[in-house]
């Protein structure tokens, strides 16, 4: 492997950006979508299938990992890269925001995090320099700090109580993560929805110095307005020649308001986890396939996408082994949403090159208004 | 479409038989072992990764479909093959074993079984006729006749009356069936593991007339000694220059037993189910994937199987994976599981047409004796 880990912005368009992070496991195009692999899997996709969808890079959770089959073990077995034989990047988060929202029993201190995991019960401690090794441990190419969410709804002191504790941990995170040629530390700003705090985060990292810089601490709840609000001032906040990664975000239309205002990265359950529900995503909206409507409609879900449920298959037919609850339900409506995500983040990277952003999200907004295919 | 349904033996090893299957719809290569696609999907795969395993054909179960989605519903959309996207020919079996094994209230007449849906408690009917009409819905390649295979344990009185009244609903389904170039038509003998039944019912189909004889009633509880005593003479019962179709078998040794007693054609939920199941099936037995020894184990399922779970993942990952409950555990198991099925019966037909069955054969079973690879 090469030592490089490198942001170049190729192109901006207002404050769209478009540009290529370089690692020594392959380049992501910017703005970059990445689907999340939580326990070693993109769920109900091969990893093949994955990247042909576009993705060039995933997400592991290490609070998942490190709990089944513990981060110890995927060392042992070569990294996460060979385990679950993915050959591109992988982002892994820090486990902070899982452990506050999956495990049980948890107390917090200065030190981190003391929980029961929810998978067997048994006692586990995230600090800032755990974390660390964990995603040492995996191999993880870019690194997420430890830090903690809190929970919605949260007081204004609570909020500058957890983002103060969390820039700490920031500090503590980027002296564990030492000096690893090729790997990336990400810091991540909190501070809610209070603009002073956001500055406040913004002014802590940066004077720690990471590789790319995470908001943190929106998509938990807030709404799309709020986070919009955010977001017009936040990634200014950030250095220009660094990526900027919205954590946890979102349905499409959050991620091309995320991308206007300047994110250059972003991940989501939303694609994968609808797959399974038989929520599609299309451009022209959300299409809920366990509707009686489509169970005798031979047209694809979008006649106009390259994936293999659109290319082969009807709506009857994904209707049908959606109610009969078949696996492949799950395998395509999953393909083809990560499939519609990256061509998403392929159409906004053209434009933003071209300098024609504006006109495709008005044409991308104009899509969904006029809403799905007519009943037959 | 061109008309012809042909039969070729190619070459013969004892009682073995190699042969060509000819279709409109592809050639079938024989022994052929057809993957169970019973509700339009095989479980948990696409169908071009089962096509890569080396199936040639497919099995699709009359009894689910009509009842979910409807054989009038895949009428509509253009046929079986069109619906779940299989180019290849397919079989449909008759809908008899089924509603005797799923269906409620079942109520057997010279007619034919009306019973209860097991899906959504509906009323229903099949009788020769109707199961000629819905696998001609379908669009089945190879359609089987209509037949009542009696529960065990079952008397001697018993298994002759349902074998009687399943020749009259043969004479019934080929006169249903009529002329249609293309597709085929297949008898089924039953008679429990009584000779003289047996060979009772062969007759009676070999003066009906079909382009293909199944060995019905076994596999349903006999055990393999029985029901090796029955192939020892229930094929040279049959026509030797038509297709013999063992119906419902089975485990790797079921097969390889079978192939030396002259059958062509087999079919089985076995690789699929145990895929979901965690069964794994090597040349060096059947491996539980659960089992606590796979967790740290870096080596593949066989070293030697070209599938994709065997070239890029660990014993470990696939331990971890069906532990976690990850789609992609039922996807790659039964992908693997497949893909030695179909191993199997090239390395069968190789044997075959080389004429080295024999020494196959002890190859075959003196690897199973061997066992799996030891811990580590």
């Amino acid at each position: 492997m090469t030592a490089a880990f490198n942001f170049e912005v190729k192109a901006t368009d207002g404050k769209a950006r478009g540009g290529v992070i370089t690692t020594p496991r392959g380049q992501i195009r910017t703005p970059a979508f990445m689907p999340v692999g939580t326990a070693g899997t993109v769920k109900a996709m091969l990893p093949d299938s994955v990247a042909a969808t576009g993705a060039d890079i995933i997400l592991g959770n290490t609070y998942h990992l490190m709990l089944r089959p513990t981060a110890e073990r995927i060392d042992r077995l070569g990294g996460l890269h060979r385990f679950m034989n993915w050959r591109g990047p992988i982002l892994t988060d820090s486990g902070g925001f899982q452990v506050m929202s999956l495990a049980e029993l948890r107390k917090l201190t200065e030190d981190g995090v003391t929980f029961k995991s929810h998978v067997d019960g048994s006692r586990h401690t995230l600090t800032p320099e755990r974390s660390m090794e964990i995603q040492r441990l995996l191999g993880s190419d870019i690194v997420m700090c430890f830090d903690e969410c809190p929970a919605l709804p949260a007081t204004d002191d609570e909020v500058a109580r957890a983002m103060r504790l969390s820039m700490r941990w920031a500090e503590r995170s980027r002296a564990a993560f030492g000096d690893r040629p090729g790997h990336a530390l990400f810091g991540i700003m909190q501070g809610g929805v209070t603009r002073e705090l956001r500055e406040e985060s913004a002014e802590a990292l940066k004077s720690i110095g990471f590789d790319g810089y995470a908001v943190g601490g929106l998509a938990v709840g807030e709404g799309q307005e709020a986070m919009f609000g955010v977001l017009d001032y936040a990634p200014d906040c950030l250095p220009a020649d660094k990526p900027r990664y919205l954590m946890g975000v979102g349905k499409p239309d959050d991620i091309v308001g995320a991308v206007a205002r300047g994110i250059d990265m972003m991940d989501c359950v939303l694609p994968t986890r609808s797959g399974r529900t038989g929520q599609v995503f299309t451009r022209r909206g959300v299409v809920n396939i366990k509707n009686a409507r489509h169970a005798d409609d031979p047209r694809p879900l979008d006649e106009e996408c390259a994936c293999p449920a659109c290319r082969h298959y009807s709506r009857a037919y994904l209707h049908h082994v959606f109610r009969a609850q078949e696996i492949i339900s799950s395998m395509l409506l999953t393909w083809h949403n990560l499939h519609y995500y990256q061509d998403l983040m392929a159409g906004m990277r053209a434009a933003i090159a071209e300098g024609r952003f504006a006109d495709w999200q008005a044409t991308f907004h104009a899509a969904r208004a006029e809403g799905d295919i007519a009943p037959l």
